[in-house]
């Protein structure tokens, strides 16, 4: 049996035992675990070490994810905490109702099983999903990217101590080893023990896992982000909200990456932004109608409208009226975030009716798509599809439902 | 482009219309539906007529699934009155924060899109179909089998025609009539347009969208359902539960299709069930501890745990404890609806927590797992998997979230 069929199927056993675990039980094994990596920052700097040293070829900016220091590992313990401090989602009623017939039928929320995790670069999540996944009764299988892999396994180790401290099953947090590329294949489709996928990465990585998986898959995070001028927007507010959402961190997914400006205003407001944004290191693409207003602009083909640049780039696009916005915005949104800056209540209110997105901001950056800055706690991703969850993941969406029927032996 | 491309390119660019429809302008339209399938008893009975003739190889049972009278159109017109009735869950606020900042966070249902509904058989499901996506404000792309094609596009008209009349989008409905089996694989791959596959039919069909899929899909329906005799159940509450189990109507997924029970009390039990349920036609194996008891019992072999018979058959087997029941459950289970008879608390407590199934009876039939009996209206199907929705869907099911930020600036 592989490695990954053997640490699935332990995963897949130890779920009957955690999925009816105490809240107190898994609070206190995720204290265990925060004061375990406190504990560890020897072992796990000397694995991120080894980690660098064998990836010298990476970019600065990866690197900089890949990175682990004090700081960070004690940033890693504090998520675990304040997960720790989230209420208990498994077995909340949801709805109660007893019928004509005198069933009663609840409807409680219940782990999911177990989560496949794949993701790339940053060993934190390797802390944050065990976390999420052990609070909300869930096993998980982690699959971290090969870069990351004696980290990922440092850290997973010192986690799995502490669910054996706690006397919780160490099944419950599997890590796969194995760098193979194929392992993703076969994680994707083991059905038999694995219940959700979660694909966190590129769009090259959830491509993959969304076009061959079998197992159930929850997208996350690509974001074609927009954010629309309105002619009645207040422009400097605008101006504020680009340069937060293009220039604060251009690398997450939820930073903008495309401006559409209503004509009425971009004679005013495209030189002022372009110079912002220039000033700030963002090369700034244009349509030809945008050039008309800012020469400079480097032209934009049909590619930049689809592409997440995740990067310090932009491309903005003059547009005639809210219904080319909104056209624009259906045909290359990825149904993350999107925001409108307006004072006009009624493009407020068709923006946010029509808009199809995870979140559809009014007047705000779309930076604030976010489990904690949504007030969710910690998030497992970003979902940008629309079954079962959409938009931040916390806790409460690692589980479903059981109708759980109560009789005096009723028949039909 | 193909019949498949165009008509669901047709449903998606109806979805902006139909996501921001009233429940009034929805239930008007529904109304009309249910008038027009009255009012056209003749065109229908003729086209269902031609598929009866065309189709002379079917069994009794599947020719039964097939055939149209008056009275089952008036009963799809009922079924479509009901719907127009329930509460509309588009637009419905389940959440709502203000941030510290300022951001207020509403998290509302919405529509999920264009959905795709693959059926078999029964002519029924068009109508049931049509009328839960309208009423949730989704689009909805029609695939159904060969053999009732003429019915379900001769339902499909009446129930356009209806729309057209009412002022909406006729395009939200859309029937594809080339039956060739290559359409299926088409579109479940078609992400373009569609949100959402829900397949519904046999377990055949169930793994083939499965496997090939790229859009979402909701699996539903298969059950091989178990129930469990305890040593301390009420036996004649049991009998009951396993003829209505088993007899009231065999060919549907929440029926029983397999008897556990206890060792304490097969002695007492298997000469008895077995006695009841041969004299209902009904073909009954076990295994070759049961089969101690009852000699006569057919052998069950290792294939009969895992089979959803759909027919007049169940296989028993004796086991040693609650513990074995489980292990047995979690092993065969397709997830959909397991019972226990028992008077035992602990024992009820155990079997309701420990099963993973989308509903866990004590002390009831199976056969209650439907959306009708449920208490939710109407049902789309009833999912057997984790993620989005389990149990039986009806509209509520068929939303998803989106979540509308409102701000004054507010920047990260």
């Amino acid at each position: 049996m592989s490695e990954l069929h053997l640490k699935s199927r332990l995963a897949k056993e130890s779920t009957r035992i955690l999925a009816n675990m105490s809240s107190a039980k898994k609070r206190e094994a995720l204290l265990k675990m925060a004061d375990g990596l406190e504990q560890s920052h020897g072992v796990i700097l000397k694995a991120n070490k080894k980690d660098m040293e064998e990836n010298p070829e990476l970019s600065k900016a990866l690197q900089d994810r890949l990175l682990l220091t004090p700081e960070r590992i004690n940033s890693m313990a504090k998520g675990i905490r304040e997960v720790a401090s989230l209420e208990d989602p498994v077995g909340r009623e949801i709805y109660m109702t007893k019928r004509p017939n005198g069933l009663k039928i609840r409807k409680v929320q219940v782990p999911i099983g177990v989560i496949g995790m794949i993701y790339e670069a940053r060993p934190n999540v390797t802390a944050d999903a065990a976390a999420l996944c052990l609070m909300s009764g869930n096993a998980v299988v982690l699959r971290g990217g090969k870069e990351a892999n004696n980290s990922n396994i440092a850290i997973a180790n010192v986690l799995r101590a502490a669910l054996a401290q706690s006397d919780l099953p160490e099944d419950a947090l599997q890590i796969i080893e194995d760098t193979d590329r194929a392992i993703v294949a076969e994680m994707i489709r083991l059905r038999e023990y694995i219940d959700l996928v979660i694909p966190r990465g590129g769009a090259g990585l959830i491509k993959f896992v969304t076009e061959h998986a079998t197992v159930p898959v929850i997208e996350t995070g690509v974001g074609n982000c927009h954010v629309y001028v309105d002619k009645s927007a207040d422009l400097e507010m605008a101006k504020q909200i680009i340069i937060n959402g293009k220039c604060q961190r251009p690398g997450v997914c939820n930073a903008i990456e495309k401006i559409l400006i209503h004509e009425a205003v971009a004679a005013e407001f495209l030189p002022v932004i372009y110079k912002e944004l220039k000033e700030r290191g963002v090369l700034v693409k244009g349509c030809p109608y945008a050039r008309q207003f800012v020469p400079d602009l480097e032209p934009a083909d049909a590619l930049d409208w689809e592409t997440e640049y995740l990067d310090l780039i932009v491309a903005i696009r003059v547009i005639e009226s809210l219904d080319d916005a909104l056209m624009h915005i259906a045909r290359y949104s990825t149904m993350h975030s999107e925001a409108i800056v307006t004072n006009d209540y009624f493009a407020a209110k068709r923006f946010t009716e029509e808009v199809d997105a995870a979140a559809v901001y009014v007047n705000a950056s779309t930076r604030f798509t976010d489990g904690g800055e949504f007030g969710l706690g910690a998030e497992i991703g970003i979902s940008t599809q629309k079954m079962h969850a959409r938009g931040p993941m916390g806790i409460n969406e690692l589980t479903t439902v059981k109708y759980v029927v109560e009789g005096e032996g009723q028949i039909r």
